[in-house]
């Protein structure tokens, strides 16, 4: 059988998430990274790779099985998926969940139109961590639902305290309150505040001669960021931060808590957590499984945008219905 | 919309379990309880439940949309599933997972023959557990999973004990190891023998006069159920055993280690995991939410034999893909 020919949009951690996710997946070979870059300018972290410009992806169009679009969220999948999903079948990792339901729309009548499917907001939240609320919702109805995200590092809040005056490197991660896992597992179905669930620590490299105790008040009064949080800001040396705050991890928990039986009085409790020791290999790991996913759906004539709720799981494995049967159910 | 019809054929305590989850959807209702016995001696939870007999449930195919069956793997379900699945559509839980693949070919045949559409192997393993072995080994082809199990009540293991002579009661909790748990979640990728994973504790009333030493040398040493594991077995009185030993509470674990990135060395984890204060009533659960993805796939023309892998998780939710999309992705 041909393997399922990859296409990268977009080189940065998640692309090269995917570039090594492909190897190991032996029905899988990464056919073209395209970028907006100088092609001439970058490295593949594979021997021979074809590096294309993104803005001449349509001459590859017959090269390509599946696109992983491999953007960020605020600015460029918006863009990016439903103009790429007129020329290939695409999937991306799109994360502003508010806005799923607008990009939905525009990605499905762009992939609809052009005959393409599309998958977006893979990866682990969105993704499975939705699919974890998803079968937890439907299975207990009389429940609540809580998901925590952490030990892990926040992006977004590390690239607003490194725009802090004075603050020369910075890194936040996501904390979640011990405490408040424990009272969600004892079946309490307590109400929980934004500050009771998670914490926000910062590590920063101050400037020399920066002011630390107004960086200090100027991040943990930072609107929407940390004004609802308990915040520490810890500042250390360029050499500890280089050597410590160097990973890409982050991880979470979905948990429901719900009641079944007479009366409702007894207690299950379902719970799913992730330990990633990189985000975007992992995120790039489920990107790749559903790339072959794509592939079989869109041989049985499939169109249009889907999502991880739309996917038999199946459709993500390698081996038949029957080997699934007989190895794993 | 008219609810969907639910039958229960068999009313032990998953029928029980699956008669109080149709309380919590408010999209089905209780359409008649199947029995094996006198309809007249059973005392259903439910207000007006018509019991009918088993062996005439031909004459009620009108009335039912699907048909529960909550009979045991050993001899019931082989026998009752196929038989059923001419008339009815039908979702069982049989959990003998080396028998899996012959009982799906005889669903399938009846099924696919009498045009009725079919669910095995449903609940939490097989079922959710199974879900979560797919979804993980898909993600992170290089790893290695783990599934344990407990701490919970065995039935099978329980019943073991109570044949033993001397025996007057007695329960087996199955315990998996808090060390073994911790090495998978290092990421060491352990190798654990059956001894390693699980311990199995026995409670136990002994007879008047029972020789107790004999009782315990002799479950110790009982070949498939103890020989293999560290076991402990505790004498108690029939008020302590009657006051603590009363529930069905069940759970355990699954979880995937698994390598990613460049030379495979980021280490990456999945957990899944349950704890059910009752494992009948929680079971349930999921086979109801199943019933409500037969029915919407039976409309759409499916017929044959499907598991949990076959299924679309979308088509477990009351909700439509709309609002899933806004509200749970």
């Amino acid at each position: 059988m041909s393997k399922i020919k990859i296409g990268i949009a977009g080189y940065g951690n998640l692309g090269k998430g995917v570039e090594l996710a492909i190897r190991q997946n032996d029905d899988m070979e990464l056919a073209g990274i395209f970028t907006r870059r100088d092609p001439a300018s970058l490295k593949p972290l594979t021997d021979g790779a074809k590096v294309y410009r993104l803005d001449e992806a349509e001459k590859y169009q017959n090269e390509i099985d599946v696109m992983i679009i491999c953007g960020g969220s605020a600015t460029d999948l918006p863009k990016q998926t439903p103009e790429l999903a007129k020329l290939f079948n695409v999937i991306d990792s799109f994360d502003t969940h508010a806005r799923i339901p607008e990009h939905f729309a525009n990605v499905d009548k762009a992939a609809k139109e052009s005959g393409h499917l599309a998958m977006i907001s893979l990866g682990w939240d969105p993704g499975l961590f939705s699919l974890n609320r998803l079968y937890a919702e439907s299975i207990l109805p009389n429940g609540k639902t809580y998901t925590f995200w952490g030990k892990g590092v926040s992006q977004g809040h590390s690239d607003a305290i490194r725009r802090v005056e004075g603050v020369k490197k910075g890194i936040q991660y996501t904390v979640p309150v011990e405490e408040a896992m424990e009272a969600v597992r004892s079946g309490s179905q307590p109400e929980l505040s934004t500050r009771q669930k998670h914490k926000r620590e910062c590590w920063i490299v101050a400037e020399d001669g920066a002011d630390t105790a107004k960086i200090e008040e100027t991040i943990k009064n930072m609107k929407n960021y940390f004004d609802e949080y308990d915040t520490t800001v810890n500042f250390i040396s360029e050499e500890e931060f280089d050597a410590v705050h160097n990973k890409m991890n982050h991880g979470g928990f979905v948990m429901r808590s719900g009641m079944t039986g007479d009366g409702e009085k007894t207690h299950q409790m379902i719970e799913y957590s992730l330990k990633l020791e990189s985000n975007p290999e992992f995120t790039a790991s489920v990107l790749i499984c559903y790339a072959r996913a794509l592939n079989r759906l869109k041989a049985e004539g499939a169109t249009g945008c889907k999502t991880a709720f739309d996917i038999a799981p199946s459709y993500l494995s390698k081996l038949s219905p029957a080997e699934l049967r007989a190895t794993m159910l």
